[in-house]
């Protein structure tokens, strides 16, 4: 099977369903909210931002982080069937433990 | 229960209600102002800001911390029934005292 | 009474009145200046402005102080029925002595 | 026959047929997807991204990669019959594995 | 009386009067030019630009110095019933010697 | 004769005319191309880009190197009846060898 | 006479006429350019461009070199009848020798 492998800060995120959003975690986003936040499971992460001075910063997301991020953040993808967020860390908001 | 672990230099703030904040803090918006600041109460905050040279540098406001914003900083979000607002900290205006 | 302790480089401004800026200081802002400068005194300072590399570099305004800054600077916010302006060091144009 | 040698961080990549992409690598992408990312092969890569202080940071990704991209990520040019993108590795969202 | 003490890179600036210019220094800003340059005397400057690292930078210009800047540069502040420019350095284009 | 010395990163290329372009290389350049990229030899050099820091990188293109650029690149100037563009090493995309 | 002593790293250019740039230096303007580059002569110099450092970096257009420009570069000056422009080293495109 194909397996993503994001570069940098870029990291891979499998969306959850808004219903299960709700039930799993107890968050629910506002309606009224201007930009829905969402969540995910991230399921692969780059090896570090690549900084000014040309090393690498690792990265605080892990596989298996549940992450809450913007709406419209990262480029959608689909992989065998699934469908996929690739995003760059900065995008993450908050890490949902 | 599930808690937000925000990342860097983010924050998660709850706001108050408008009428709680003229009661309880002395401050009164006016009605005039361009762009009305907030008042919140900081629940969870990063473990720093990442610099250009890969290093991470302490926030300042802390747990607690009852802060000024402006209006339209930061997402919601709602968890458990409540809300908050996660920004980061450079949308701070002023740490109440 | 509460009080407002501005974060970094930022600082709290008191507006001086029109009136009283021309009587107390001499200073008679031009009615046809596209952007007329006002006067306040700095009541709060920030403990410095964040650097790139993360140091904190002091700020050059003091508490006393009566600035010159733009008539658009900062955010207005009213506290225990006294109107305030929050801004950042930048926004100051000069110190008037 | 002519080859291209791409400057410090672009890369020159061969762009898979949609067709050969969702059987080959079981990648769909989604219809309902805002901008869709495509699939290619790198054929060629510069020595390295010019960094700041003057060094050349190596690239991550390597000849024969094949890589995920932004549907208008590059610039293209046909040689020898054959169409290529040329574009900097920053705009690779993942390697594929 | 009241003076003005510009902060960091800021320069406070005394226009000459578009008469006064012409015969003082034979300089003649031609009609047609998009943006007429303008003439002014420096009267009081700031104790340097505050760079990245956090250091203060020197200004090249003193008080006393004729320079040339672009109409638009800087804000009108009115001190004593005199004019003045508030601009920083970067603003001034040459100094006339 | 005149001779054009571009300077720091800027390089100052031949563009082959769009005949010779084809045959000579066997680039043919997508006539749906959104930007189509040209083709051109490299007739002089900068002695190297200028780093924030001040030190002087060296470039990579030399004189004699055909290089492919995009359409819109460059300033285009005539000397002893002869057509150049003047650009700068980062608008080049490769290097033909 | 006065004269203009430009800062950092602005330079002061003697445009010269169309006619004489055509006779005197074999170049000529083809009149299909977007941007039409102009010829002039360099009359003065700044010290050096200021870095992010602090530190000042020699120019390397020196007085007397002819440089070509982009029309639009610089603000233009007259000073004792004749005009000038005030441009900053890197609006300059190339030397020519």
């Amino acid at each position: 099977m194909a397996k993503l492998k994001p570069l940098y800060d870029k990291i891979v995120v499998k969306r959850q369903e808004e219903q299960e959003q709700r039930t799993a975690s107890g968050i629910i986003i506002p309606d009224t909210a201007k930009e829905k936040p969402q969540i995910g499971e991230v399921v692969a992460v780059g090896e570090g931002k690549r900084l000014n001075n040309g090393e690498i910063a690792p990265l605080r997301v892990k596989v298996g982080d549940k992450v809450v991020f913007n709406k419209y953040a990262g480029t959608e993808i689909e992989l065998d069937g699934e469908k996929y967020l690739i995003m760059s860390e900065d995008e993450v908001l908050a890490i949902l433990e």
